[in-house]
């Protein structure tokens, strides 16, 4: 670190809502997007959802001007959708793909697909080290019956873990993406207590938005409205989180959201709307801890509902597997009959045989990559609950009478669902 | 860091061959691997292909008196393998999948199915932050015709971003694991350059063992000799490597490597012997910095090799799948025509048509699955790249001339594989 003057920082976040040939405008909005870049002389843009590489070259063409600095984050079969446009150069990039990410044969909701990830990029202005981040994490389809709540609870542990881990080093943290997660939501709790992340709506000094700071409205034309009647026409999930470090103080000036339609045109930026949030960096000596590992107990709670589902998933793919196996090796034997009874006639249809056998054959393969699949899920939860378990076992000593009473209130619910589990 | 007075350090490395039912004498083998951990008297074991969980928790009951503390990587279809038992308390533990890792219908390898990666666990011992990373990379299973080596440096590549990324805050950085590596190669190379960890190998100043330090001699019992003609008997592909930090110097005073059969047993621990290392680690004020970056030039030649190839499967995949379309679009047709010609002879037999039809779809099924695969790869190979590239323009300013003499370098071999590319 090698400066003492203050720097001013600028940020968007914005889910760009880009599929190809089914979100709806996206061609006009992604000129949108980038007139909206270039005007708002951010330091940074961390965009999600921009799925196709076609879109990421054309926004990197039209800010090439301001933002020299680019990065398109590649994952899974379609992609991560991450893209960094930024006025400073990047030091280094990485990627982490989380380990669960929905399923494949879900392909309406193509989540699977994406590769869903957390990217990371150096920058390094005057001295100061500032580690930005951005993700997306799994889609809420259904907020009463969330099957893929699991799946992102173990992508915001894994987020935590990524974002403590590698940003040691760090002047400044940045976290900003669409989190699919409400403010209270287990995750976003996760998040927050274990790496100190300060969410800038509840910080910034100036608000300018929606009413809530929500980027998910229901006076968006794009927006399936049913969904956000609970919530009062409106959720906030997406995020701008911030910390600094013993070193450097992070406030956050100004945060402001994108209000519906663009001015002059009759449709939005996208879905969900931009957040840019002004940061200032102040070199200082004060240091900025935060520790509440309560919530752990209770996404690993959620992680043990998710492994029972996934084991007992894994267990009918298994047992349907047998079901096929059983039916082929019938056929084969009913078929057999007439060979060793010479000259008999075959009672078994051809064209039949072929349908049963190739049925058979069908529920076999499908039913073993499925084993394998959910193999794989099991894994995955188990990794995650045993390094959630191992945090709760190190903060025992420190939080012993806290946790004790977190234990039990987790109990209450866990005990409904693992019997004789510890 | 709060100690000053040195502190003596053991650890040890196996690739433990823990295919349970295939490897020879697995059950006994994992009974002298317990006896050999708790004769050695370590701090930390890195246990490489635990591929069972059985025998991880086999091994954690016979080590828990010297041992209380373990952890198992769980990752992918059958689990990553890596397995760390020790003396000092985890005070945290994260997995890292490498995003490549082989390809699924190549079964017989297997690598696919274990989900390789990269584990760490953080040690604190008298205040120093240690930082213990356990890998295994894909196997090299023919030298000269290696289809897994854009594999292996994407998997070498995301190792040395993990690491960098990871240990900032690190006093102490130990890898320990089966690299499929030779000392020379480009992954190596490319770990230790962008890392600056040190070969316990080369740095000890006392070494008992195996020739030249090999872990996979052709005395070995269990170990196919053909495959270490060329190498004069034995290569060595496992490794301790170790670096300090500004605060503290490690040296590393011995390494050992097992020498085959167990003494008083016809067979040895493993199909490689195990290396065990003693470090001291003293505070001090002295750097450790290393750094040449030339080998990411070759190694992105290889990453552009395998793109090219991922893609070349990628589009017979795809070929092949319209082939099979056609192929049913055209049995459809030739068996409507008697429906429209009312009254006319069936010429299409049953048997003929349902087994035609079965693999049409077979065919469609296979291709679309291979094609995400193959999509997948190429996203992941093509990350990597960009990453390298921005790691590269990144060293440019400083490294100009290196650089421009590197890039002239690998154009020669690059050139005759892309054409028109930049």
């Amino acid at each position: 670190m090698t400066t003492s003057a203050p720097i001013r920082f600028r940020v968007l976040s914005l889910n760009c809502w880009g599929i190809r040939y089914l979100s709806k405008n996206c061609k006009e909005r992604f000129v949108l997007i980038g007139d909206l870049l270039n005007q708002e002389q951010l330091d940074i843009a961390l965009l999600q959802e921009v799925w196709c590489e076609k879109d990421f070259l054309f926004l990197k063409k039209k800010l090439s001007s301001i933002y020299p600095y680019s990065h398109y984050f590649k994952s899974g079969f379609i992609g991560s959708g991450l893209a960094v446009f930024s006025r400073h150069q990047f030091h280094d990039a990485f990627l982490y793909r989380y380990s669960l990410n929905g399923y494949p044969y879900m392909a309406q909701h193509g989540d699977w697909f994406g590769g869903k990830a957390v990217g990371k990029v150096l920058l390094n202005i005057n001295g100061l080290k500032i580690h930005v981040f951005v993700t997306h994490l799994h889609a809420e389809y259904c907020r009463e019956k969330d099957s893929y709540l699991p799946h992102r609870v173990v992508q915001a542990w894994e987020l935590q873990q990524f974002i403590r881990h590698t940003s040691a080093a760090a002047d400044v943290v940045i976290l900003g993406g669409d989190l699919n997660m409400h403010p209270d939501d287990l995750g976003t709790r996760l998040l927050r207590n274990y790496t100190g992340l300060q969410d800038s709506f509840s910080e910034a000094a100036n608000f300018d938005g929606c009413e809530e700071g929500h980027t998910h409205i229901s006076e968006n034309p794009f927006t399936n409205t049913d969904n956000l009647v609970p919530f009062g026409g409106g959720i906030r999930i997406d995020y701008i989180l911030f910390k600094g470090s013993g070193e450097v103080d992070v406030s956050c000036e100004s945060l402001s959201t994108t209000k519906g339609p663009v001015p002059g045109h009759p449709f939005p930026y996208s879905d969900h709307e931009a957040l840019t949030a002004e940061f200032l960096f102040t070199p200082t000596t004060k240091g900025n801890r935060c520790s509440e590992r309560q919530s752990v107990n209770e996404a690993r709670t959620e992680v043990k509902v998710g492994l029972h589902c996934a084991e007992r998933m894994r267990h009918t793919a298994a047992r349907t597997g047998i079901m096929g196996l059983v039916l082929l090796v019938l056929e084969l034997a009913i078929a057999a009959v007439p060979l060793f009874a010479l000259g008999a006639e075959q009672p078994f249809p051809k064209a039949s045989f072929y349908l049963l056998g190739a049925l058979c054959f069908a529920i076999l393969l499908s039913t073993l990559l499925l084993y394998i699949f959910y193999s794989m899920e099991v894994k995955a939860l188990q990794g995650t609950e045993d390094q959630m378990r191992l945090a709760l076992s190190k903060s025992l000593v420190t939080y012993s009478i806290l946790t004790v009473t977190a234990v039990h209130l987790v109990d209450i619910r866990t005990s409904s669902v693992f019997e004789n589990e510890i």
